[in-house]
């Protein structure tokens, strides 16, 4: 690919937070969003961060605290962009001036999106293929959804979602974990029965036993008469330890994780020292960049890549993107229970074709097109001031 | 220790945005601040947050996301607090509460040292005391400071603080690394000859290579031949494999590193993995009751414990609690260029005695007393709206 010589730059960054009129108390991210609009070069790009909005604004703009502690906006407004070299080293660039400012990683992977949305747009080149790969093959979507509040709905819940056509279908958080054993058993024994014996099974405790092996060891019993393919997130990401241990007594239950990892490196602490089966990563939390960097890593290591994604289609998109090309890495996480939020603010939607898979985007960038009057209905009037200085308005969109 | 039982909550919560009226573009941490006051039961308790103010205070009042992002202020205010087990509970409550709101850590370590401040002082006890130690042994202060421009700066700088009785000086940041080999080894043979044979030198790379374990070999020979006691942070903190090589290469220099880890399992993960001799814990990132987990687990590990502070006396002091009792850990990290906001708002300092040692505070809590006429010459107006309410306005002092 040959990259023109023009000058181009990022001449404007603009952060929009979206939320429901009713965020309820449960572990669904698409009930707020944090979106962020590039432009330069006459083109606009998108993405969207899996972050506390209000947070990340701040630590887009917050006055600088000392030379490693910088607002993120420092490290980007002005920059060239003209190819994915570029990208590569704004992203060293914020890491780096930033360092000290521990949301950075939740806002850059938002604004890493619209980088390569803008350049992918400006280029006509969809991102995947931006990064480095020559196809982009269809993908398994496994049905992401929170588990019924008891075996029941639980049941119903996968049934639901097999009569809908999906093969594979993911049930997290809610009461798992939080009661004894015995129940956790009588919600798995429930999710197989909705989702019929072939079907693809995958369990997600949400971190709800901490570092505690003991806990997360006496549910392996269940998953494993039930065939559960995957246990998700026992542990909080910094767990390598108990993680280790857990799978080497889960047996063919593989151990899941890894969407806790906001950059490259505490992705690969996880691959090397957790024994993970399947390495979930949100490009929402650590941006494109650094998730393909984990995607090339871990078909290195043998470790299957797999998306973490809870929010909107652009966010969907991106993260497809770094394992686009990886044949063997065939899953990938497509939420079902979104709000009406994250499905109406692009008008473009990532659907299921007759076989039931997905196919990436082959547009130019992301390939997906936003809805502005959507965006406009769920957007929050914010207003930051520092010593009577307005650091944040709501930007005209 | 025997607890009453007399209800005691968390009655208030107040965070203070302090800062210089300019801030330089340099490593130095103490240029603005962020203090926490905790009120209940008839006490008050300060902690200072190493961290963007306005990016923390944001996290403790953004509005919640979903079950597992919500705001900090939600699972601290109104808690029990009469006992070290109650900050224990505290911690894990905002840690699964706010796990997916990245700034979390930063924000909590200011609560939590206000936690145990306040608790101490209710209690009549001394931190390090509640936290399980039987006494609290002396420091070697070293004097930290940034690198000068040139050699002929840092020489100057040595020497000085050797006129000035530290025995152990720490240069860091500044030019180191950005230019070539040879620029590096005139800086370090320039702090050696200002420190004098006998001195403890101590080099601080600020991460400058990031992963690059090249670049960093290749600073070693100048850094044995000078007999560095330490190398610290070549690398970001999640950089296990080549944290790991660099210590086998680097012989009898000791690799230093930990002030990233913003809880128990980032630094326990550095100490497993990344071949460390020193771990350097920052209270005012991931708190005092993680910092005393880690402080326990390096003992067994036979990893050297080490506080990282660059901030006031009561960041300092807190930073302290968590090893005083470990009387091999000598060394201790002490800011000699700190800013008159860092040296002002505090009453209390800490001061070396005739010995060159530093002793931890003794007094209630974290024995340091607050000069709330220093704190409001620094002090921010700083107003954040959301939808026209507003969720925060700069608390009266």
């Amino acid at each position: 690919m040959g990259y023109d010589g023009a000058m181009s730059t990022i001449e404007a960054v603009d952060l929009f937070y979206l939320r429901m009129p009713v965020v309820e108390d449960i572990a669904d991210n698409s009930q707020d969003s944090l979106l962020v609009r590039l432009a330069g070069g006459g083109a606009v790009g998108w993405g969207e961060c899996d972050a506390a909005p209000l947070v990340s604004i701040a630590s887009f703009l917050a006055p600088m605290s000392h030379a490693a502690c910088r607002p993120i906006a420092d490290s980007v407004l002005g920059q060239r962009l003209a190819e994915p070299a570029d990208i590569e080293r704004i992203n060293r660039l914020v890491r780096a001036n930033s360092l000290d400012l521990l949301q950075t990683s939740h806002t850059l992977a938002g604004i890493d999106m619209a980088m390569w949305d803008l350049l992918g747009r400006r280029l006509g080149e969809p991102v995947w293929r931006l990064l480095g790969q020559d196809r982009a093959y269809p993908k398994t979507p496994y049905a992401s959804q929170l588990f019924g509040d008891d075996p029941a709905e639980t049941l119903a819940k996968g049934r639901a979602q097999r009569e809908q056509g999906f093969r594979a279908v993911k049930f997290g958080w809610g009461p798992y974990g939080k009661g004894g054993v015995d129940d956790d058993a009588a919600q798995i024994a429930a999710a197989r029965e909705g989702l019929g014996a072939d079907g693809i099974l995958l369990v997600d405790a949400g971190t709800v036993w901490v570092d505690d092996l003991a806990a997360a060891g006496a549910r392996l019993a269940a998953l494993r008469q039930h065939h559960a393919t995957w246990l998700e997130e026992p542990f909080v990401s910094g767990a390598l330890e108990p993680y280790k241990r857990l799978a080497v007594a889960a047996g063919e239950v593989r151990i899941a994780g890894g969407e806790g990892a906001h950059d490259f490196h505490m992705a690969r602490q996880m691959i090397d020292h957790a024994g993970l089966g399947f390495v979930q990563i949100d490009a929402g939390r650590m941006g494109v960049t650094d998730a393909r960097r984990v995607a090339i890593y871990a078909a290195e290591q043998g470790v299957a890549y797999v998306n973490h994604t809870f929010n909107s289609h652009i966010a969907l998109s991106a993260s497809l993107q770094p394992f686009a090309g990886h044949a063997g890495d065939e899953l990938c996480e497509y939420p079902v229970e979104a709000r009406a939020l994250a499905r109406e603010i692009t008008a473009t939607h990532i659907e299921r074709g007759g076989d039931g898979r997905i196919a990436v985007p082959d547009g130019p960038g992301l390939g997906i097109e936003m809805d502005p009057a959507a965006i406009r209905r769920y957007l929050q009037d914010i207003e930051i001031t520092v010593g009577g200085e307005t650091l944040y308005r709501t930007p005209a969109l």
